[in-house]
């Protein structure tokens, strides 16, 4: 019996747990799941003699010890104890996590006991990585020559389950991750031969057009995608571009409240219990309150602001007569709570993960374009598209680590073929696929 | 015989230097400035046999133990420590720096000691505390109720000086200081009776207008002026800003730097060394660099850019082909480097500091409108309008304290009468004065 750990059982794991459920008693798995709610968790389990729910009590990761391989879907913030551990006790660990710099430090020491630390191993890092190495890797063995590559994820609605919303997005993941998206360092990205830096007050204003059958989305860089210019082997690429994909529509209207402070998480504001929504957020506008304030704000910053943006603002209840109910909270906070409720998925709601893969390079003397794109619709939660892309990369990599060799160890991602091969044909498998299309672009 | 401490003979120690070598010998002081620059603090000093330099070497202050009274002109990271050295050895100290909440936490046991920390008392702050206090001080005497208080203050250049810069700016001050000016937690203000927050990427471009002996400034508010409403008495005020100073035309070009993401001080983008200003600033626009940027510029940003702002821009040699020559450095160290060398003062160079309260207050029946204005020129360097103003408050409260009683133990700042009045009065002799002005504004 091979003996598992799930860390974390929260929105993105329903999929995993299921994949687990299904699957233990076949090839003879006890797994057990960790997560401080522990109803929920056995509610995601169901009836099962071969998955436990525990409740999560210590902090230090002791438990670990127990067990022969760890999958995290903890806060990324959890990553560096958890893989400490893991290396300490000599365990296998499997994140969808970023890889960082104090996991990195623990390269050395895992590769010597043989520990695979899989990090990037989701959605998005994670099936992003995975698909653009095949597709890399396939070019680069018929002797092509990589010149652009564009990569573009999102984790949006369903069409039918954003009639009506105009930001036409809600909440499939972490909601504080998603009112704090683009803070950090710089963005960083390679474009025609040059290093590109962007900062975070132009990134929602500074966006690329992309359509994916026949529909039009809106992408912005993410994070350093330098770092993976390298790791993709990408040394002869002049463009390279990692980005998030939103629907057309949002990234200007989130624009005006990164500009207008409401995303600031610096400044914590005292004594907001008595306080509305209305009155916190007019606190930042260059005018007093009135009814007319779309109107205001159109006039203030017309550059900025339309009736489409003033109608999504409308409808997220910026300055709606609710009460804040939080006592100290900074602006992104207050912004988190409003996001939670208005951007909710109801009961029927489904989801849609949107990727796609822009690469041109040239083989046998032709100049062509490739582009591969992955369309997956969700289930209605906690059946999401989000849960069964970040989950089931993770889940195949299990099982093909459990049943096959280890070919790697140390600190890894997911670009040898060893484990994006195995990942990409079972996705197959339950109806996951790219869709790919070559254009020869010869002058 | 007294034993005076300086610490730190920097750029704005000057004037408050040659205050203490006129008058040491005939006080009966013993002072000793402590540098990490000893001869260029032995030039500052010249031949004097009541003032020595030394060279600091250690940093745990120890040596404060040896002298009766402290005054501190190092960066402000350093006071928390010098105020505790000071607490712990029982010895008075004065500071130009803001007060903080580390500092503030040694005021009980400060007070329980009869030690004086005198904390915000060069010229912002310092100046601008003392003046508006005697100002506020004498309405409240007479009965008045103050509604509305504005006050800004800058360290500009005089206008013979910057004639033909298109910035009407240079360095008077701390160089990594203005670059990053506006940084840090929201600014936060009163106005017309609500708070007021403001994000760091619209400050600079959101300043109000004002004229002070016909010349025309823009100010825009600094950091948080809210706490000043306590620490003044103001509870009646509906309006309460107290702001920085820029001649007309400054800020709206520096908010082009801030948009772009040149102030950034979050990121290190490494190997610089064989970078040139041009190559590292055009990885931040939108668009590849050629030689008529500033009209890609306007295009690109016609609300931000226009003909003046392109001029200002090339005036810095933003997009110079001149290295770096440094390794690794944030935006905003790039940056610095340009303004340190850009917005350096010439030998002939002459300072000005101005300062202006705007308070508008009821007394007697009577709705008035009161302007305090100061306008301060400098002489050549080293005597600056910014040393005079920053040291004379530091030197009149010495004097002040080693002469007569000291009547408030603790972490002060300089908002009494016992305090201020010396000054005030000193500073006259110096011909260091505020022109007043009263309108009754009775609809």
């Amino acid at each position: 019996v091979k003996r598992i750990l799930l860390l974390g059982a929260g929105r993105s794991a329903s999929v995993l747990i299921s994949k687990l459920v299904q699957n233990a008693e076949r090839k003879n798995w006890q797994v057990d799941v960790v997560d401080v709610n522990i109803e929920q968790t056995k509610q995601k389990i169901g009836q099962s003699n071969y998955v436990r729910a525990i409740e999560a009590t210590e902090s230090n990761f002791t438990l670990i010890e127990n067990y022969e391989i760890v999958i995290s879907m903890l806060p990324p913030d959890k990553h560096y104890e958890v893989a400490k551990a893991c290396v300490h006790f000599g365990k296998h660990l499997l994140t969808a996590s970023y890889n960082t710099s104090e996991i990195q430090s623990l390269h050395h020491e895992a590769k010597r006991k043989n520990i695979l630390l899989l990090m990037e191993c989701g959605l998005d890092p994670g099936l992003d990585h995975i698909s653009a190495m095949q597709i890399i890797d396939n070019i680069h063995a018929e002797g092509g020559v990589i010149t652009r590559f564009k990569s573009y994820c999102g984790g949006l609605m369903s069409n039918k389950s954003d009639i009506g919303n105009p930001w036409k997005y809600k909440i499939t993941w972490n909601p504080k991750n998603i009112v704090l998206a683009g803070q950090g360092p710089l963005i960083k990205y390679l474009e025609n031969g040059e290093i590109k830096h962007l900062n975070y007050h132009r990134l929602f204003k500074q966006t690329h057009h992309i359509e994916i059958e026949n529909e039009r989305y809106e992408g912005y860089p993410n994070r350093d995608s330098l770092k993976y210019l390298d790791i993709y082997g990408l040394g002869s690429a002049k463009t390279f571009i990692r980005g998030t994909l939103r629907k057309e529509g949002f990234c200007a209207a989130w624009h005006i409240l990164v500009h207008l402070g409401f995303t600031d998480d610096t400044t914590i504001i005292y004594n907001l219990s008595d306080t509305t929504y209305k009155s916190f957020f007019t606190s930042f506008l260059p005018f007093a309150f009135s009814h007319d304030w779309g109107k205001k704000l159109t006039s203030e910053y017309p550059y900025l602001v339309n009736e489409a943006i003033v109608e999504q603002l409308h409808w997220l209840h910026i300055f709606s007569d609710d009460k804040i109910e939080l006592e100290n909270a900074t602006p992104a906070q207050v912004l988190q709570r409003l996001v939670e409720k208005y951007w909710r998925l109801n009961e029927n709601d489904t989801d849609k993960v949107v990727m796609q893969h822009q690469i041109e390079y040239i083989a046998n003397g032709k100049q062509l374009n490739l582009s591969s794109s992955l369309v997956v619709e969700g289930n209605n939660a906690p059946f999401t598209a989000m849960a069964a892309t970040v989950g089931l990369p993770l889940y195949y990599v299990l099982e093909n680590i459990v049943e096959n060799t280890i070919y790697e160890y140390g600190v890894k991602l997911p670009l040898k073929k060893w484990l994006y091969g195995p990942v990409l044909s079972r996705l197959k498998h339950d109806g996951i696929h790219f869709t790919e299309y070559i254009k020869n672009t010869n002058p």
